[in-house]
């Protein structure tokens, strides 16, 4: 648990030790083409802060669990993260040649690979989680209602669903529910997710389930805000990609809507609701968890 | 098990079942965006044979197991099928306009959704596996391994890996070896999930398991020979799509290698050999799969 560390030190050790199984994550012994193989680990192992991952073990930290059998399902979270961003950087979709500094995957291994290197890594995401099973003996059961939640929240009704509206609404929104709908399921149905498959491996109770879901729409919604914010007034040396970039995109943002301090506002009232879903849940330690919360919504990059 | 039905019959009736489930299988109460929706449902009602859910049936009567339990299934092979069916149409792929006579998803939708669509189903597939247990009580443990076995063989080691290989061999395979590798991964790896899931849905034998795994490496092998025969000898008016399409494509075939009658010989070879493996493994009730194994390799279209 380590529980004297700084949220800082606790997110870099985490951090380290997912990336560690993320390396390790495409078994050698498979007869994966060589390039494929290349693009799919260049985006898988490209930095990013590896929070949904976090969120994972946070969760089962929470309830106490086992956070080494847990690791192939944080892994899974990272490999769904990682192939929307190849898919969502194509030419067709965003059309983006970077991503945190890096060339993005199909700007390095061509269009068609990048396409087929995120249909792996969503495909792969499931092996993963059946490795939880096999190699921790995690129940049948909780893997079973883990990839249905996934199968759910990262696909036409989730994150998938998500993107499309993005897409579609690009020259459209006109209405706050609008940029709320493309937010709950781009963003918020995978940290929704992160919890609850956390939640699902360390045996949550159904009151326990319900917290760790309204935690993440409140918290995973205020993440997206205050993202809206930092496009707006962050230090662009710090934040690592150009700021305004959503104004010059001409894209549509929550202080679009409501202003710059209504949005911090917001932020902060989403952050206190979703940690008070937590406290009253009574967790056996949800320091960890709460701490997340402020450092995700708190953050200046 | 409807034993007197010829199996030109037998394939028509179980088609029919599986559009008819497949219609059904994106729950309407799910909030998927309307386009997104349309572009997956387009792609998925879009004809086809739907031999590999069949394949799943008739490995289950071949167990005497449930078929309505194995439905979900079965439909969530067409899904995979179909989502690698838009992915390999795209500009950046094989940049097809047409497949069986209908305009392909990206001319219909864009690119954009395409790929969405594409993810979408790949997704839900995952979903669909686990109504079996849901809405039929297939035990968990059987979900999990049929999970495995789909993420294994449809992913970068499976299908994926075939794709990956035939993009990057398009100009340069000089090795029969080279276009069976593709031919494995690309068509047979499926077929072969196809016959283990039912396997797994009905309680298989490790034996049994064995058999169907032989059995689909060699019939697939052989309805993919046949494919490349019918592309340079078929009827253009029964196939449906022009003949010697491959050669103008400069695509490398069997009957490059071999020529028409040794690729002949060897359809038949291995779709005896199949047929062996399923006979000597004892099953309760093999006559579909053995007469499906004949019509597949046997097909003029």
């Amino acid at each position: 648990m380590n529980a004297g560390l700084t949220i800082k030190h606790y997110i870099e050790e985490n951090a380290a030790r997912i990336e560690a199984e993320l390396l390790e994550s495409l078994p050698g012994i498979w007869g994966i083409p060589e390039t494929l193989r290349e693009s799919m680990m260049y985006s898988l192992m490209a930095g990013g802060k590896r929070l949904r991952p976090m969120l994972v073990l946070a969760t089962v930290e929470a309830l106490r669990g086992s956070t080494e059998a847990a690791m192939p399902v944080a892994c899974a979270i990272e490999m769904i993260h990682t192939y929307s961003l190849i898919h969502d950087d194509l030419p067709a979709m965003d059309n983006d040649d970077y991503r945190r500094g890096k060339l993005t995957n199909h700007k390095v291994y061509g269009e068609a690979m990048a396409i087929l290197a995120g249909d792996a890594l969503l495909t792969h995401a499931f092996y993963s989680i059946v490795q939880a099973y096999r190699a921790y003996e995690v129940p049948a059961e909780r893997i079973v209602d883990i990839i249905e939640d996934l199968s759910r929240l990262a696909g036409a009704s989730g994150m998938v669903g998500g993107q499309a509206a993005d897409m579609q609404g690009e020259q459209g929104i006109t209405k706050l529910e609008e940029l709320e709908y493309i937010h709950l399921h781009k963003t918020s149905d995978l940290v929704v997710f992160s919890l609850k498959a956390g939640g699902h491996l360390a045996g949550a109770t159904a009151k326990q389930q319900q917290a760790l879901e309204k935690f993440g729409y409140k918290i995973g919604l205020a993440f997206q805000i205050q993202d809206d914010i930092l496009d707006v007034i962050g230090d662009e040396s710090v934040l690592g990609k150009p700021v305004k970039s959503d104004e010059k995109q001409q894209k549509v943002t929550y202080p679009y809507f409501l202003g710059i301090e209504a949005s911090k506002d917001k932020v902060r009232e989403l952050t206190e609701q979703g940690k008070r879903a937590i406290i009253d849940a009574h967790f056996p330690y949800s320091d960890r968890l709460l701490e997340l919360a402020d450092f995700l919504t708190q953050r200046d990059r």
